[in-house]
């Protein structure tokens, strides 16, 4: 009896303990790794990728998969009107606004499976820590898994309610138009409105993502820092020229418009690389026509992007292009015009003090680390329209990503997750 | 009675006077036009141009009514093996190989009416221009209506034994393979065999056609005289580079295929311009993988033309272009290469006999000519394989062709059908 009485009392301490020292805490790495193994198999393709595009059968049964876990773990899980799948745990002091974190887990059609669920089942592995911890935080916490992140943020651009009418009826890599799509997982798209937080709605967002690319892994760092999210604006060009025949128009009487496009392709090149910072420019699709070998090109379309953490850089990069294409036009006797594409996305600043955190947490653990830049676009971005926001990255082999061949190692998968833990304690603590 | 007799002796003497003084022979200009724009009626578009591919209904209807006129201008008419429609009157001298002349009446999808049907009725109107003199010619006549000339000469390529197997598995512009297509216009494609005409069968072929480019009318100049007609050479150049995010790729660790593929398409155009002479180098296909704004292009494949007199200047521009292409590829880190297609063309160059006959029928009738070179590719060229060639151009309107708005002036039709006419006797007469 007394020792029974004795071993309660340790117990009791012990609990207290861990209550009182969540500096202590730490995820279970091997869970993560099984979870995401097991969510591989939803949309696994015959050469290890993964087409988990979001809204079709993949996507809607690695959601069901996830969101058993999540009931599982004792969260109140709900399916808002976007279909983000929300899971709230409660926390000590229910006038706080809640700390929300998570990513999403479509994937591209022929993508890997960490971009998106490395942050997802991180998050739910936090829950699990605190649970079997017996911690409960003062905010309450919201784990989001966004719908249809590489649709175009879909998910978390409904919340900041910027999903258009418009947008809505695009039709998705599943075949369904986003309207659709959201119907099938369980939305709908005619009450999106209700789904908008306000700003201070969210105290904070977090999200651990891979990086995406290869500066972490190059330089042997094991955390990124972001600073922000680059702002991406796409325009087509389309260069107007005069179709021909082939063979019996000399070459001093064309007005090949391919040629022209070749020469603003290389011109868009010299621009970003002309400039100091991490800018970067791409011109990712091409169609000329009519597009026969023996007909001179007389259109040609381009799909041009430039990205960059300022919105004011993108756009002096992208007048120095249009001048480009004016000369090129002139010379070519071909006429040059470009359209912004809708598609536009804002650049985002994380939030300071949340880096701070971030490095304090990497710190602690011993992890090297650096500042960088998002060059993709994520779920935090839109999130930052409305709330505090910090990402953490760790590194991609190889610096792929959208691809079957995406893969981060387990030791930098555990770094990430517990600095994500750690960072929700210290912006919970404040 | 006695009027009648002289009547009768008199007209006698026209007759004979006629037959005697074939240099007084003209065509019948109005009849060209009337039957050119009959013709027009099948396959015409709304815009106004043509669509008549080979095989086609708006083909097989063409077919059917130029096959009535040139039986009832006495013509024994056959369709061979390959769906050539040969129209035989036979001569004085039936141990003389026949002089053949026509060409072809299917167009491109949106074509034009002029570019094969000229000289395809223009051809009919020889014989019905010798049919109302009651000239006999000494060579037997075959007024030629090759099938699918736009699809790669292939009647006339069927003609000199070169339409391979493989061939006949590719699918036409009409829907149907080639071999399916010369079953629907009546021929047999397991008996092409049969069709093969050896060098010296054929006396001489004649090809009246319009010029498809715009010297002639620059020049302000009535007859162009062919002296050869380019061979052209296609190659599929394929960049491979490596696909990566847009976003996250710095500019400096991308292998662009785009960008290499932009600098090649220009480097082939210095290659070519960078050369006297008449040669012409087109880069008229491009396709760029995965084609998405936020993905670097992983691979790029051009179809490149090169076309000249000249098979070994060919081959030169070419390998001065494979050359550029391994700089480009060294310093963009891509993988180049070429794959010559099946597809190409042997330069054929004209007989001077009958160049020189087209000369002189050409001065006879006081108009203004040139020497030129024909950039397109036509029956006459693979006619050229086993017999003299001619080959006879008039202006186009704006140099334009392969288009609705492909036009030529009567006038200048009724120049060229006299000149063809001219040329056939002269060549008859030797």
């Amino acid at each position: 009896m007394k020792n029974t009485l004795i071993t309660y009392l340790l117990l009791a301490l012990l609990v207290a303990t861990a209550q009182a020292q969540p500096n202590n805490l730490s995820i279970n790495r091997q869970r993560i790794q099984t979870r995401l193994l097991e969510l591989s198999k939803f949309g696994e393709l015959p050469n290890g990728g993964i087409g988990r595009v979001a809204y079709s059968k993949a996507d809607q049964e690695g959601r069901a998969y996830i969101i058993g876990l999540m009931k599982k773990a004792g969260l109140n899980v709900t399916i808002d009107f976007a279909g983000n799948i929300i899971g709230r745990r409660n926390g000590q002091n229910p006038a706080l606004k809640p700390i929300a974190f998570g990513s999403h887990i479509d994937s591209v059609p022929n993508g890997g499976n960490y971009d998106g669920p490395l942050g997802s089942i991180s998050g739910l592995e936090l829950i699990e820590t605190l649970n079997e911890n017996k911690l409960v935080t003062k905010h309450p916490l919201e784990l989001i898994i966004f719908a249809n992140e590489e649709g175009g943020t879909v998910g978390s651009g409904a919340l900041i309610g910027k999903i258009t009418p418009a947008a809505l009826k695009s039709v998705t890599q599943s075949g369904l138009t986003i309207a659709d799509g959201i119907r099938a997982i369980g939305g709908n798209p005619d009450s999106l409105s209700r789904v908008v937080r306000k700003k201070g709605d969210v105290a904070a967002f977090i999200e651990l993502h891979i990086e995406q690319g290869g500066i972490l892994m190059t330089e042997n760092l094991q955390i990124g820092v972001v600073e922000g999210i680059v702002g991406i604006e796409h325009w087509d060009a389309t260069i107007d020229g005069a179709a021909n025949h082939a063979g019996t128009t000399p070459m001093n009487a064309r007005r090949d418009a391919l040629l022209a496009a070749a020469k603003l392709i290389v011109a868009l090149n010299e621009v970003i690389t002309s400039h100091e910072g991490r800018q970067v420019g791409t011109i990712g699709k091409i169609a000329a026509e009519p597009g026969a070998y023996n007909v001179i090109p007389g259109k040609v379309v381009l799909g041009v992007e430039i990205r960059d953490l300022s919105h004011d850089k993108i756009w002096m990069l992208f007048h120095e292009v249009e001048a480009k294409a004016r000369e090129i036009a002139k010379t070519s006797e071909t006429n040059i015009t470009f359209v912004q594409s809708s598609i536009g996305v804002t650049p985002a600043l994380t939030a300071k003090p949340i880096q701070d955190k971030i490095i304090r947490a990497a710190k602690a653990m011993g992890l090297s680390y650096r500042y960088m830049q998002s060059g993709a676009g994520h779920d935090a971005q839109e999130m930052a329209q409305i709330a505090p926001v910090g990402m953490i990255f760790i590194p991609s082999v190889g610096g792929i990503s959208h691809s079957p061949k995406e893969f981060s190692k387990g030791v930098d998968i555990g770094n990430g997750a517990n600095v994500l833990l750690h960072t929700l304690l210290a912006i919970d603590a404040e």
